[in-house]
C-alpha cells in the first residue's frame, strides 16, 4: 500500500520545534513526502503539516500516536493524525438545489475526492433517485412546524452513520446551536456570497442592488453564529451590467460549486488547522 | 409568452446598417431588449445581434423572416433568426470521463442551460444508466476496428434526432473531414490545454513538462484541422509546484467544465459568430 | 483627423429608440464604429451608447447637440456627448503612498490614458520633483487645523483647471459634503477593499482579522455617503495564510493600481453611465 | 536587526533529510521562522526553503556556511544561502516601453521591491533622466551594426556593479550565448505571451489573429534557447472581441509588468529553485 499518514499540529511557537518532530519522525525511519510549516509571528504561533508515507515506519498509526504523545505534551502541541487509507466518512445535506451536490457525488464517483459518502440527508425528495443512482442511502427527513425534531432526527442519522464531516450543499436550515457545538469545526457550509459582504438571505439580490463586479461564494465552517465561521476557500465570477438576479444565481451556481468541493477537498486532506477563527491551509 | 427572437448578422461595413435593421424593426413594432454592435474596423465587417421581443411583432418568426429577406440581401448580410421559445437540439457525446457530461447534464435539469439534450452517444457504457435517469436515450456506439462504421452510426443518430449541435464532452475521438464538414460550426468541443499551447495529446503532461504556472482548457467549434477551429471559450486555474500531472488533471476538469457548459450558453443564445476562424462573442 | 464623437444616454423604455436614434445618425450620414444598448427590463429603463465616426457628419459637435436635442427631448433621453479629439481635463490628487499616481502617470505618459493631466494636488511634497518630471504643475496644499481652508484650496484649483474629472489616488482625507455635490459623478476614488466588505479604515487589517482568501479594491463615484457611492470597477488578488497585513498591504497596491486605471479608462472613454447608483458599463 | 538567513537547497530524495537540516539548525538555536519542502517523488528529488531568523544563531553567515558544509556535502545539496539585509544588486535594462521599468522602480522607491537597483542600462535615451530621478545611474548603451560591440558594453557594466540579478524589462534584443551562460539563471525575461503559445515576435498579434479569449505574459529566465527558459511567473487577462491589437498590446503592458513583479520578487527573496528546466517556488 502506498498510504501516508497527515499529521497536522499547531502550538505556542518556540526554537526546536522542527527539529524535535522531525527527529522523531527520522528517528522511526519515517520518510516526509510533504510538508509544510507556518509560524505566525505576530501571534507567535506555530502550524505544521507533515505526508509520511506509512509503509516507511515500522509501526502502525496506533503506536505512532502513542510514541508521538508524550513529545506533543512537551511542546503543548494541539494535533491529529488521519491514515490517506482511512477515507473520511462525510453526510451530504442538501434541500432543492442540485448543483452543489451533484458536482460532489460526480466527483466522488470519478475518484476525485477522497471520502466515504454516507448518506445524503435532505427536507426534499428531489434528488432521492439520484443519490440512489450512486448506491448511496437517502435520508428524506421534512422540516415541520417544530423544527427541533427535524434536528433531532438528523442528528441521529450522522451518529448512526459515524460522520466525521457533514456538508451543507445548499441545506437552506439555520442549525440550532446545539447542533453547531456538537460537530465543532466539522460542518462545512457554501455560502452564496464573498463573505463578509452579503451575510444574510438572498445575497445575489444585496449584490445586484449594491452593483458590484464581482460575485463571489465562501466556504466556511459552521459555528453558532450565522456567516462568521472560520473561511476555508472563496472566489469570485465578473458579472456585467446585463445581468439581471437570474442570471447571478446562475453564474453564482458555478463559483458555488467549485468554492466548495475545493474546501471540502482540502478539509480531507488535512489541510485545514484552525486558530483564531482562522483557518491555515497548508497546501 | 414571453419568448423573443435572437437575429445574428453580419456583412460588409457600410454606413446605415444600424438604421435601417432598426428601422426595419421599429416600423414592425419590434421591441428590443437587447443589442450588440461591433464593427472590425480592420477588416471592415460589421456584427449585430439582437434580441427582439417576439410579442411586440404583428407576425410569426417566418413572416419575419420572408419581410427581413429583401433588406438583408441589398444589405449583403448573413443572417439567421432563432425563437426563444424553440430549444436547440443537442447531442451530446462522451466517452470514459464525466466530469463534462454530468455538469451539462445537471445544469440543463436545473433549468440552467436552455435546449433540448435529445440524446448521448458513447462508445462506452459507463454513463448509460445515469443518462437514462435524466430520461435521456442513450446510444451506445463502440469504436471497432473499422472506424468509419463508427460514424456512419453516429452520423445516422445525429440525423435521426435532426440535431442542430453535437457537443464533444471528451469525447475522445477524432472526427474524420466528411463529419466535420457535415456539421460546420454546430460542432463543439472542449480541449485540455490553453490553446494554442500543448495541441495534440496529453496537454497536461506537456504543461507539466514545459512546467508552466497556470493550465487552461479551450472550447471551440471543431473542423478537420484539429484543434484549430474557432475560440469560442478558455479559461485558466492556477498550478503550484506540487502538483503532479494526475493533480494537475483533476484540477483541470474543473476549468473544462466550466469553460465547456459557458461557451455551449453563448452557442445556444445564438451569441457567437464566426468570421475569419474566429469567434465574435455578443453578450 | 481619426476622431469619433461618444454618445451616451438614458431614458425611460420604450418601443423604437433605438430605431429614432440610429435613423437621425443615418439621415445624417454618420458612421457608428462601435454600438452598446442595454434595457433594464425590470426598471423598464434603456441606456445606449454609440461612437460615431465624426468625418462621416456634414457637421461639427455643436450643430450635432442642436439637431439632436428635440429628438432627445421626445424621447426625455438624459444624454451627453463627447469628442474623442478633445481630451478630458483630469486633476489627480494623491498623499504619500505613490503607487496609484505612479501607475497614472506613467500609463498617461506613454500614451495609454487619454487625458489631460492639467494638475497634481496633494497634502505632501513626496511626488513634487516626480509629478514635475511629467510637466505637469504640483501643488502642495496642507491640511491643517481646520480642513474648510484645505478644501477651499483645492476647490480653488480645480475650478482655475476646469477639471473634468477628479481622481483620489489614494487621497486620504475624506472630502466634505459640499464637494462631493458641486463635482457630482466627477471624482473617482480607490477604496482599498471589495466594498461592501470593510468600508472605512485599514481594510487590509479588517481582511486579515476575517480570514478571507481574496483581498480587493473597488473604484468608485465619490459621494457624500463614504464608500457608498457607485461603484466603477472591482478586483481582487488570492492571499495565502503566509501573509501578514504588510504583505497584503503590498499585494493590494498592484490591485488597486488596476482597478483605479482601468475605471478611470472607462470614465474617460464615456462608457459609464449612473443610474440608482449603480453604474452600466458600456463596454 | 530582525534580518534572517534564506536557506535554500535541492538533492536527491532520502529519509531524514528534514531531520538532519532541522537538527543542525536547532543545535545551533536557529529559530526557523518559515518552512517549505517539496518531495518530487516522480524524479525523487528534494527542495527545501528555511528562513532562519539570523539573531537567533551565535554566529554569522559565513560560520554558518562553513559548519552547514559538510552535512551539505553528505547529503549531496545544491545548496545556496542568502541574508535578508544584504540587499540583492539588480541590473534593469529596457527598450523604449516604460511600463515594466516605471513599475519595477516605483515598487523599489515605495519600499516593496526589496534589492539594491544599482543601474540602468539602455539602448535608447527615453528614460535617462526619469532613472535619474531615481537616483539610480544611467547607460546608454546603443546597439549599432556590429551587436557584439553593445553586449561587450553590456556584460562590462554588468561586472562593473557585480550586479546578481540582471532584469530585462522589456530589453527587445535577443541576447547572445555567451551572455546567457555568462549568468546562468541570473538573466530574468518578461515575455509578452502566455508562453509556450506565441514565442517569437509580435505575440499580441498572434493571439489577434488565432481569436484567443484570453492574454498572457510569462516571466523566465533566460537561457540560450530563446524563450524556452524556466518560468517563474505566468498571467493573463481576459480580452474582448472589441479588442483591436492595439488595446490588446495596452492591456497586456498591465499583465506584463504584474507578472515581471512578482517573478522578480520571487526570485529576490530566495523562493526559486530551478530543476530540469523548471522551477519551484517555495512561497
Amino acid at each position: 500500500m502506498n498510504n501516508h499518514y497527515r499529521l497536522k499540529m499547531s502550538c505556542p511557537d518556540q526554537v526546536g520545534i522542527v527539529s524535535q518532530i522531525s527527529q522523531f519522525i527520522a528517528n522511526n525511519q519515517g520518510s516526509i513526502t510533504e510538508a509544510n510549516h507556518h509560524t505566525d509571528l505576530e501571534n507567535k504561533w506555530f502550524f505544521m503539516r507533515h505526508e509520511i508515507s506509512a509503509k516507511s515506519l515500522p509501526f502502525g498509526m496506533e503506536e505512532f500516536k502513542q510514541k508521538f504523545t508524550p513529545l506533543a505534551e512537551s511542546l503543548n502541541i494541539d494535533w491529529s493524525i488521519t491514515d490517506s487509507a482511512v477515507k473520511n466518512k462525510v453526510v451530504l445535506m442538501c434541500s432543492k438545489q442540485s448543483h452543489c451536490i451533484a458536482d460532489i457525488l460526480n466527483q466522488w464517483h470519478s475518484g476525485d475526492l477522497d471520502c466515504d459518502i454516507t448518506c445524503v440527508i435532505s427536507n426534499h425528495r428531489d434528488f432521492e433517485t439520484l443519490v440512489q443512482w450512486y448506491n448511496i442511502p437517502f435520508y428524506y427527513v421534512p422540516v415541520g412546524e417544530d423544527k427541533s425534531e427535524h434536528f433531532e432526527k438528523v442528528t441521529e442519522i450522522i451518529e448512526q452513520h459515524e460522520a466525521e464531516t457533514i456538508v451543507l450543499a445548499r441545506y437552506m436550515q439555520i442549525l440550532p446551536t446545539e447542533v453547531c457545538d456538537k460537530f465543532h469545526h466539522q460542518i462545512i457550509n457554501i455560502h452564496h456570497s464573498f463573505l463578509p459582504s452579503f451575510i444574510g438571505a438572498k445575497p445575489y439580490h444585496q449584490a445586484y442592488n449594491r452593483g458590484v463586479k464581482l460575485i463571489g461564494a465562501t466556504c466556511h465552517y459552521v459555528t453558532k453564529d450565522l456567516d462568521e465561521g472560520p473561511i476555508i476557500e472563496q472566489d469570485v465570477a465578473r458579472v456585467s451590467h446585463r445581468m439581471t438576479t437570474t442570471d447571478m444565481v446562475r453564474l453564482g451556481k458555478d463559483v458555488e460549486k467549485r468554492v466548495l468541493s475545493n474546501g471540502l477537498r482540502m478539509h480531507l486532506e488535512g489541510r485545514v488547522i484552525v486558530h483564531n477563527n482562522k483557518t491555515m491551509i497548508l497546501d
